[in-house]
């Protein structure tokens, strides 16, 4: 089959070809807005380990929010489910940065994949350690994961996200008020700025999500990352809240988990397959990479992995 | 594998065993009220069309909000895609019958799996024909799916339905003012009640979503109810919408889409492998059956039918 | 005074008189849309008696809205503080129409200067006879406070209202859901738009509100229409909630209870001074009268009437 | 008429006897829970400059957001009516706290007598001077209006604040990312924080606001503090929106512009008349003061002072 797959994703990238570039780049912060917005990259990475990429694959990129599932992963490590006492399950109805339904939940978010669930999240991985040791810590997961010591954290981008970061900041000392943030938020800011400027190209975000394709376990280094059931769990949880509001969407036109980031990246999982990343800066109205979106949905047609 | 089906479905019977009876009947109207809460049937029904049952597995309840699966795939058939130019396809996080939602959004439902969505769905059906043709067409398509002439609506409950109906017609005389309900609302509310009041029992119901599971085909008559695509895309809408705002919960715990009723049924489907009906009439404090969630949760653990 | 008043009124005139036609003139209903915009009207009649008018003062016009006022005098002398427990007396921070305060508030409406306050106030008065006897309350009510038999329903216009009226019936049905409209929501309707049908002339509109302007009393026909308190009190509802979500602006720039209609009326009440009608049918963005507005700012500058 | 006010005064002494101790203290910092809850003062300036006091009116307490009059008037003066570019002039239907509201309309505060309103004033006034220039400019302002330098902030109080100011620092920043906060976000509520805990008493409080009930001048010092527009504007915000979520409330059973703060103050203005402070620690369930309210709904009934 890896020789079909790579004919696939040459159909992939042929079909979207002519909308590369469209969408707009996220321009909050100089460091985005630069791109090219003609970039396009994909990666494929299946459960028996052959690789299928094209176009950019190689080029790293600010993963933003695909970096929440890597650390929900930590959390609930570290953790457990006591985690789903401060955090919900559910998609919510609103913008990713939206605070309405925090005030109408008490400051409970209502999943880990928006903004102020991501910042619960990194509260957590703070317990007990500081700032440096907990972005180390996900960083080093994230290495890891991706067999490759070249992941880093893009110091410009984390510096410009802190400056724009007010938002942010209105979120966490919000859920803060209510108890739901125990660190300072200055800290948990620093990581979770630090986390969002994390640069991967699509070969490393595909290598380190596998696990989530195959049951928990890494099919090539055999280290069993998750449990079978934490890892369906996690792959739930993208597909019903990894697209923020546009999370239904994507399951009815794609339908694989997957997790977005204004990066222009999506990290997708079709289960017992493969690990998928593609990366487009150009980004729809609701924030998520518009090729990306096409590619996947291209390539959920020709290969027959939607879940449904 | 019917055998070990067979073992597995009274493995699931015995691990609920001891909930059965909890949970808190829907008591808005009479016919549901006096139902036994010890109630309690699974169907399971595969691709290959071996049939499992057990319990009360064979008695006809109130399908309810199930029923909106089927007018949905009636509307699609009937007008395509451009339904979505009258509804949505997301989550919402609010009840299923809030009208908050359509206020902000100028009178399109979220989806079509709360009461707002389905009663756009009914509108849809509406169209060209009266009151009394539309339910009997809606009707003959169950009977048709379940293969079972005696699929009926409950008159009774009908008739309770609508004397309780008041939020039901603020939502469609609201989307009415938007000009997103185009027939009368006393007609599109007189099929919706009906709709809603129709019978069916576990079995039935298993056999009349099979189509969903097996790519939009029914493996036993071989009539290709719906193509592939618009089957994957039913199914997507089931797993982000089909529980309400407990939708995430069910994906996270079950990991199948499915649509519960307040009557106490969940329709769930397993692609490619089968459609499984669970009916017990207490529900959660979000509406949907707590035992028959139960069960859906203890029948995915065993079978590994959890498409993640 | 009333040789200087009517100077000031002269003013007034001459100052708006640039703005005439501007603003927006309602058009959800023929009989409203085909208003001539340049029609401009005001009348003050002193609590010592004296009228003095000024344009289309003679004019029958829909006062919409503004009957709400004085079906709100009326269900307070019928039962009294009572009606508190099933409406506010809070602003509210949304449209006139909006049902969001509704679900958040288990259908209780903030206050009852807007529509689903005084749908609940109009189902007091029908309990315990019909809508024609309501209706025919309410307009008796008013041609003795106008002290003009002609005042009278447009049926022309309550037809229309009634045919377009999804928005009122949705509003109807959801406070019926939650138990606050006791009656049928047909009849309730019935009755409510008539009374928002009825037209006066500003000339009887400013006689009608009189026994505001003065304790409670009519200064001409010395009857006590209503205790001193309660006349206090319903001047500070609408002071509080009299021009919807403008109702501040209104207070910040006129200084004076007063109540808008969509059909470009305003009554505005100066404690202890006159009562003031004005009618422009061109409206503002929030749709109270442009001119009128402005036009009692200019009358609260030039008399010093503002209560502030 | 002294005379007289002062049995008015002694007779609303004894009508609240009994209920002085009700209520609920605040509790969110210890330096207000720690107040004797059976404290009750009342003082009334006339505008010719007559003083009426009773029980504890001598005796300073924190009169947090009542400080919000005062900043207004300030902002005002600073930059005019462009401060409404900023800020709105409409009561809100949520807490004194709320976010939801900001969002909705994009970061632009209902008011400037909510928390977020009253953050941009004081971000208004940093413009061009530090944190420490703002304050003292704030207190002295506050000096000489009650014509007493022992106006002072209470240190304790204001750096409790500052450790539980999540929810401001929360709003603030909020604001920040919409670009209605210019400063640092610490910086104005370093001010933010220290203008709440200023402690003064009911004699200096109602001192300190005669001049909104004189037509913007100092009947004393004959000086004009703000124009008389300016100053029947400022009483038009009070009444509008001066008590939080139950502002529609005060209006209808005091009917006086009024200003109240968790402290337990509330400053009345009756125009023409009086300025009103009163002061008991005890608050209702919308954090107005409880004997306070009562007090000033039976003074405004023996004065027939109410503005309606």
């Amino acid at each position: 089959m890896p020789q079909e797959l790579s004919e696939i994703v040459a159909d992939v990238c042929r079909d979207v070809k002519d909308r590369i570039g469209s969408g707009r780049v996220a321009d909050y912060i100089p460091a985005l807005a630069n791109i090219d917005p003609r970039k396009f990259g994909i990666s494929i990475m299946t459960c028996d380990g052959e690789t299928v990429s094209a176009g950019d694959a190689d080029e790293p990129f600010s993963i933003q929010s695909v970096s929440k599932v890597f650390t929900l992963t930590l959390a609930l490590e570290r953790i457990g489910p006591v985690l789903w006492s401060r955090i919900g399950r559910e998609p919510t109805g609103s913008a990713f940065n939206s605070i309405v339904q925090l005030e109408h939940e008490a400051g409970i978010p209502r999943n880990p994949l928006i903004n102020a669930g991501a910042i619960v999240v990194t509260d957590v991985l703070l317990e007990g350690q500081g700032p440096r040791q907990t972005i180390d810590e996900i960083v080093s997961f994230l290495r890891h994961r991706a067999d490759d010591v070249s992941v880093a954290v893009d110091a410009e981008v984390a510096r410009s996200e802190r400056e724009t970061g007010d938002r942010n900041a209105s979120l966490a000392h919000f859920m803060r008020g209510f108890g739901n943030i125990k660190g300072e938020v200055d800290d948990v800011l620093s990581v979770y700025f630090q986390q969002c400027a994390i640069a991967m190209s699509c070969r490393q975000l595909a290598r380190a999500g596998l696990f989530l394709a195959h049951a928990g376990s890494d099919p090539l280094s055999k280290e069993q990352v998750v449990s079978e059931a934490r890892a369906r769990r996690i792959n739930a949880i993208m597909m019903s809240c990894g697209h923020y509001d546009a999370s239904g969407d994507f399951a009815f036109h794609v339908g694989l988990p997957g997790k977005s980031g204004v990066g222009g990246g999506i990290l997708a999982i079709a289960p017992r397959r493969a690990a998928i990343a593609v990366w487009s800066p150009g980004l729809n109205e609701v924030g998520n990479s518009l090729v990306g979106s096409l590619a996947l949905e291209r390539l959920s047609a020709l290969t027959g992995w939607s879940v449904f």
